[in-house]
């Protein structure tokens, strides 16, 4: 067979050349915009001129600081497609945590949203490989700004060669993409995806059996394309001629309904939290959005009531999947065998709320205490997976060996995997708590407690919320000194100036002592129980 | 990322796994067999474990001479698992090329269908490298035959290793497959697949945009399993979980209608000779095809008159596409996008007789001869193709450099390409001739009649059958000395035992002259009009 390597040019190319009637629905600040794959293509053409003649090099990491736009998607195709490594910053970390992460990545060039530009100015003065800042505006017009130098992002295209030629020197293997993500504690991991991950990614992504990502779909992403690539979604997208819908920044559940409606979107992705709002909507306001084919739901467990109130209250269909930052992210979906399909509806719900079954390409096994457990849907382990876009270590790190150590990726996952091979996330065994789709880590959140002068002792745990699906609540126990004297107003206000706002605990309770287990380590299910029912109390 | 491999070992264990309830209907000499594929995985292992036994060694190629059954599916699992190569013969060939396949692939087991003894017999005792011939039977008696030293194919397994574990140090890049091609002239040409190209390939079959393979289908691949794989559909069948409905030997169009129905088979995969076929049966019969989502015709091009028969007269929905043995076969596949579904049935069908657009993953170009063409469905090429399931040369074939030559293979298909990017094929420049979807050489059957005593020059045209979609004719020029002596019959006689009954032409013409280029080359487009003319006269 020929040795033609598995990369993304041709992706934006085969948008360019077979579907240039095809659209991209853009929101920015100034509203909706439109264009064709015809443009896009000219215009990712363009980027990539004006990128190279920025200096950006083979291998050089570009960053991205953005919300879903076709500049956005552009810079998606433009940077890999000339060699450069893609980095997608995630807007929710704090500030300290995304300098880390732009200097750790060593981004020489920044694409920056003008509304985060006040996000990124606190970073500045910590970043030490930015050589150029670009400014992603609708207005062709500088804004005023201490970030330095700073270029337009329009002005350069206007400037730039519309048929630039792609490099035809990239390997299979060559990086593409990177991603942060949080860790149990300290600052964030990087993955790095390579073209051959993004392109079998893309693949699966395309199969009937899984998200079927097809010419005849308009894709909205909702879930952002600062976390793991919006799921890969542009990248099908674009390659399969998709029409693609892009929400722009802060957007509310009243405009995802409306977009759906009126661009007749067929297929949307985003986080349990996304879709909780959404359904709020729905139920208060009158739309027709009987054109979704499919809302693809990953990132924490989607209640089983949810799914059940989007589809029998809307009859909107829902489609249970499962991945990580470092997992590209798709390895599990929930899509029904074709047998299972002759059940009631309650008993395809049970199935359909699991986190489904391995898409193909990929290995996982469910390793418990004595080796891997039984498929009988009880027997709980972690989950550990294997594949050609899975990560396979964390980008200059040494928590590599922690996550990676024998060839699999030990997600820290509890899952267990029915009869049928559904796997269920059950539970987790780090230290982490997922709220609306972002980490918290709560040994960062126990550590800077015990700084504070009273605390004796203090443990985080996640508590189940409805809309952000985890919040954490603070255990503490203070020094005997203290007691009577500290009030949880008095934490807080300590925690406030240094973590993010939506980090900071949403309750802290005063207890005696922390249940621990024989070796002094807290005992954390034992805890949470504790927690919820002191939570439900009030 | 993982530089987890791109191998077939974990299509057949994900059947086992994930699909271990679903079936594989095989019809053989004795009848309908049904296995599931946890007894088809099973099985699959203990043949593994049978070839490792007999001495089959990594990289040995291992032959098949079989119509599509279930152990002929096991074979195309277990052979490439133990990391041999799986080599499928195709019966059609003559005696003479049967030989030569086997020994330039230098197999050295084969694993023959009991009704197709007869035929290795011919050829045994030229067979330089075979050890050993399994044979394929219900009966587990061995029949009376020269071939030696022979096996039962069901006593290996019942001696052999239900739980054999498949070897795990298979690259990607090794071969796993082989199968030859007809020539121009001369000798078959044989195609190595890797298990990276049938990963990559299998993923492209599962696409919602091509042939959509999935767990919820029940596919019939009525292309033979020694033709290209049958398309690659048991591949992507086993990988998916997809049931497989096998029709075994000398089925009619009778046997075909009756196991759709009965299986409730949803997709089919075929050349137009069968489908031609079925049509006439049901337009004759009374069958319930109401299961088929689809018929996915290749290999000839299917007549548009056929397709809106199906169509219209039994609402069977068609899928034409395109490949070849070089591309593993799915290059090009003709379903519409969405904004040419408003199109009026008249002009989709226009778009769907066309062979249809590029799968993602492959690179076309359409070469004319001032370089690539127009998209304007009018200028003519060569169709090129280049991609990670395309062959990049034949096996140890000096022939290689012709079709491979700039690292594009030139398929020898004249066609058109559209402003949308559907491919039709228009012509052949190479003198081949496809009936019934199998290759014919027209210059082979040239040079034996000028090897005739009797004839001066001979051309041999392709004229279009109803049946066969093409036919050859033979148009001779005698010499002087033996004008009004020598007969048709003569001739034919004369061809008779050099060749397989279904390559003698059709019709042998005797003319005044062969109309030549310049340079004095057959004109053979000119000779084809002129041939078509004499045909339709009678």
């Amino acid at each position: 067979m020929m040795q033609t390597p598995l990369t993304m040019t041709q992706m934006i190319e085969r948008a360019e050349r077979y579907f240039p009637k095809k659209q991209v629905v853009s929101r920015t600040s100034s509203g909706i915009q439109r264009f064709t794959y015809k443009q896009i293509g000219e215009r990712t053409r363009r980027l990539a001129d004006s990128l190279t003649k920025l200096g950006v090099e083979k291998g050089d990491r570009v960053g991205t600081l953005a919300w879903n736009h076709h500049r956005h998607l552009e810079a998606y195709f433009a940077i890999p497609c000339i060699g450069a490594v893609l980095h997608t910053i995630n807007i929710r970390l704090s500030p300290h945590h995304i300098s880390y992460i732009i200097n750790h990545a060593e981004d020489t060039v920044l694409l920056v949203d003008p509304d985060l530009i006040p996000l990124l100015e606190k970073c500045a003065h910590e970043l030490k490989s930015v050589k150029a800042y670009i400014i992603m505006s609708d207005d062709k017009v500088l804004p005023e700004t201490t970030l330095s130098p700073i270029y337009d992002y329009e002005t350069l295209l206007a400037d730039a060669n519309p048929t630039f030629q792609y490099p035809e020197d990239i390997e299979e293997n060559d990086p593409a993409g990177m991603c942060y993500t949080s860790a149990t504690t300290g600052n964030p991991k990087g993955v790095v995806y390579s073209h051959r991950g993004i392109f079998l990614h893309s693949m699966a992504l395309g199969l009937a059996d899984s998200a079927a990502i097809s010419e005849k779909d308009i894709a909205l992403p909702v879930v952002p394309m600062f976390h793991a690539n919006a799921w890969g979604m542009p990248f099908a997208a674009v390659w399969f001629g998709t029409s693609l819908v892009l929400p722009g920044p802060y957007f509310t559940p009243k405009l995802i309904a409306e977009l759906i409606e009126t661009e007749k979107v067929t297929i949307t992705a985003g986080v349990p939290t996304i879709w909780l709002g959404l359904l709020k909507e729905l139920d208060e306001g009158s739309y027709d959005l009987s054109s979704l084919r499919g809302v693809l739901c990953g990132g924490s467990a989607a209640p089983k009531g949810m799914i059940k109130a989007f589809e029998q209250r809307h009859n909107i269909p829902f489609l249970h999947a499962y991945g990580m930052t470092e997992t590209s992210p798709l390895v599990v979906i929930s899509t029904l065998k074709s047998y299972q399909e002759n059940l009631d509806y309650e008993e395809r719900l049970e199935i359909r709320a699991k986190q489904g079954i391995l898409v193909p390409g990929l290995s996982i096994k469910v390793v418990g205490k004595d080796g891997e457990v039984a498929w009988d849907g009880k027997e709980m382990g972690e989950l550990c997976i294997k594949g050609p876009w899975i990560a396979s270590e964390y980008y200059k790190d040494e928590r590599t060996h922690d996550a990676f150590g024998d060839g699999w990726l030990h997600t820290g996952d509890v899952v267990t995997i029915d009869e049928e091979g559904f796997v269920k996330i059950v539970d987790r065994t780090k230290d982490l708590i997922k709220s609306g789709g972002e980490w918290i880590s709560s040994v960062d959140l126990e550590n800077a407690l015990m700084a504070h002068e009273a605390v004796f002792e203090a443990a985080v745990v996640a508590v189940p919320h409805e809309q952000w699906q985890e919040r954490p609540v603070a255990c503490v126990v203070l020094k005997d000194s203290y007691k009577d004297k500290v009030k949880k107003e008095d934490l807080h206000e300590f925690l406030i100036p240094q973590f993010a706002k939506w980090w900071l605990p949403d309750e802290i309770l005063f207890l005696e002592e922390i249940p621990k287990t024989s070796v002094g380590k807290f005992l954390k299910i034992t805890l949470r129980e504790q927690v919820h029912k002191e939570v439900l109390k009030k």
